[in-house]
């Protein structure tokens, strides 16, 4: 018997591996300077508080944080998310409200499992998160981009395209310094949102990986927090502002929304880390994560601001790019005639990596577009590859001139 | 908005919560004596080892143990756990073939959303484990029970099974010390399973979270040690024999099999905790996991063997128990006229709790039947408790008798 007499269930069909994940293998050269990942910096990874925090909680508490505990997730941990959600950002919710997930990747996937049947819509940006579309496909939804500026989805694109659609399941937003455009919304486009969400009684999935990481100053109230129903799912993590590899977010959501969530996070993984989610808990009693945070914006603004400067100085002229406010990346767009994809190519000639921006687009097109990280490495370093980069640019812009 | 007006998904109205979970809410108190749960007893969690361990890892390579990490897991734990399988329960796979999943029970959802379409057969002993039923349900199969006798299904039952049914997907067993009964298959059913499946061209998913807690002699060889080709897909779990709080569960399968596999767990949480995965990992490599695994079976022997004492003390002649040779759980079966449901009404008065047997049965039918956990609790209460069972149950008896 081999795979090949074995059926599969069609959605397999749809799922396709990441393409940030292949190139992260091609990029594993420790030649390779690259800009690819989405990796919070290991500065800013707190190894030594948390060895005392870990040892301390196993010494006393050992038999309770290695064995199984409630789906929900630990208690006064849930009182500390729902108490930092409304001090921080606005949201008005009780620890009730909040259920522990195996990062919000998992939330994701318990969104698309609740709410989405086979042909039913999501309506989400353009560009959106590529692990937002991976987690999705497996429920076979249509993914139905609405229009998007600089400031987020424009109301009345949004308000034609609910009109003209009676299986819109979900709206899904990345809000503040959204992966992969470093876009946030405007404050009125967030009321907007709300507004029309509410009126089609469609709800908004809020992922916000990002909010607390702004550079210029306090963080915008989330669109949850202009919320009095309960039209928005609220989607946090601590992999930008604590540690990724615990895998822990949370979904904060009404009471009877997250009774579902509840029942879908069982069948998944019953629960998730315990002892994981006792080390965050004490980390948060015993030091300050709002210090902890400062240091990660202000290491994060460093770097935006030398990967600004880099390209300024070396591509000012011939492409396009965002200049973000807040969380890990950039944007940059290509002269029209260009495939970041082929520039890919080039650039790993010269030793530096990107990720091509079509993954990010449900439509697959937008060939001429990419993603920069910007947190994950030190200024010389990112000095260095934006000239590399620029270097493989010019040399493909020159190819493609004499190729005309 | 309310969630009155929200439209979820067509699998959400096949989704029920687990009844363990309801019951386990309900004996909290104190005072209750539960033989519900099945959780490993507290003593045998190495909280001391574990917290040196932490410390030490968190010290020397925080930053990595804190970062992102692969899909696919650790490679050094993944290369433990191959070596593991071979050396005891038979089973060849390289490090490759083995993925790294939050829990055994994140690989049954990973299952039912690889395989498994509206409508699809899976094939499962009856009775069979509650959570496979909870796990598979989200994606709308069918469930046919196999007849099965204490040595496992029934050959000529599956082969007929097979022989009706073109949408089998997959047969799901556990074939050592089950959760709910405590059964251990014979070799030679599970060398007919494999035979008749790999004929059939269907997939069997070995789940085998208790087998090297055999209190007899060394575990069984495992059905994927039979296997030559690619039938058996294996599921493994540290749960049982080091920490359930962890969430460190594996799939080992051939390789374009796991690929498969490697692709929905991207989409469903990106890759299980780092630092959970390099604890597991430092532990076996500092500790004698097998010596840990004998006090396990020790501990659990002397705990079947009081239940079994206190159950033909007191109801030797009235009830029919398995006498499990392994494992966590006995399985009990009342007279035909009496509902275990309302047995457990009585008990809880008594302050003593169960788990009635019907859930684990895909008709939901079985009302007579209930499971009792004897892992969790010492020998004194485990008397005390099964005394207060029988208590309860002859009251039950005599107002049945009362009522005919």
């Amino acid at each position: 018997m081999t795979t090949e007499n074995i059926r599969f269930a069609a959605r397999v069909d749809k799922l396709r591996a990441s393409d940030i994940r292949e190139i992260l293998k091609v990029t594993q050269r420790p030649e390779v300077i690259s800009f690819a990942g989405g990796l919070p910096a290991a500065e800013v990874l707190p190894g030594k508080e948390l060895a005392r925090v870990a040892s301390d909680l196993l010494m006393e508490d050992g038999p309770i944080a290695l064995q199984y505990s409630p789906t929900e997730g630990l208690q006064s941990l849930r009182q500390r998310i729902a108490d930092r959600l409304h001090r921080r950002l606005g949201i008005r919710r009780s620890a009730d409200e909040v259920l522990m997930v195996s990062g919000s990747q998992q939330a994701l996937d318990l969104t698309g499992k609740l709410f989405v049947d086979a042909d039913d819509a999501i309506l989400c940006e353009s560009p959106t998160y590529l692990g937002a579309i991976n987690a999705f496909q497996a429920y076979e939804p249509r993914f139905l981009s609405v229009p998007t500026d600089d400031d987020g989805m424009l109301p009345e694109a949004l308000e034609r395209a609910l009109a003209a659609e009676d299986r819109a399941k979900l709206i899904y937003v990345v809000p503040d310094f959204q992966n992969p455009s470093g876009r946030r919304w405007s404050i009125g486009r967030r009321q907007a949102l709300l507004e029309i969400a509410a009126r089609h009684n469609v709800p908004v999935v809020e992922d916000s990986p990002y909010a607390e990481l702004s550079f210029d100053n306090d963080p915008l109230p989330a669109v949850a927090s202009f919320d009095r129903g309960g039209t928005v799912i609220y989607l946090g993590t601590f992999s930008k502002i604590l540690s990724p590899g615990l895998r822990l977010g949370w979904v904060a959501a009404d009471a009877s929304m997250l009774r579902r969530y509840v029942l879908v996070k069982q069948g998944a993984d019953l629960h998730t880390s315990t002892l994981g989610q006792m080390l965050a808990d004490r980390f948060l009693a015993e030091y300050d994560l709002d210090l902890h945070i400062e240091r990660i914006r202000g290491l994060y603004k460093s770097r935006r601001d030398a990967m600004l400067a880099a390209l300024d100085e070396h591509l000012g002229k011939d492409v396009r790019y965002t200049r973000p406010v807040g969380g890990l990346f950039l944007w940059l767009e290509l002269p029209e005639d260009m495939d970041a994809r082929q520039l890919l190519g080039s650039c790993l000639e010269h030793d530096v990596a990107f990720v091509p921006g079509s993954a990010f687009f449900t439509d697959g097109l937008h060939d001429n577009t990419l993603r920069l990280n910007f947190s994950a490495m030190p200024e010389e370093r990112i000095n260095e590859g934006i000239r590399r980069f620029a270097t493989a640019l010019h040399e493909a812009m020159e190819s493609l001139a004499v190729g005309v």
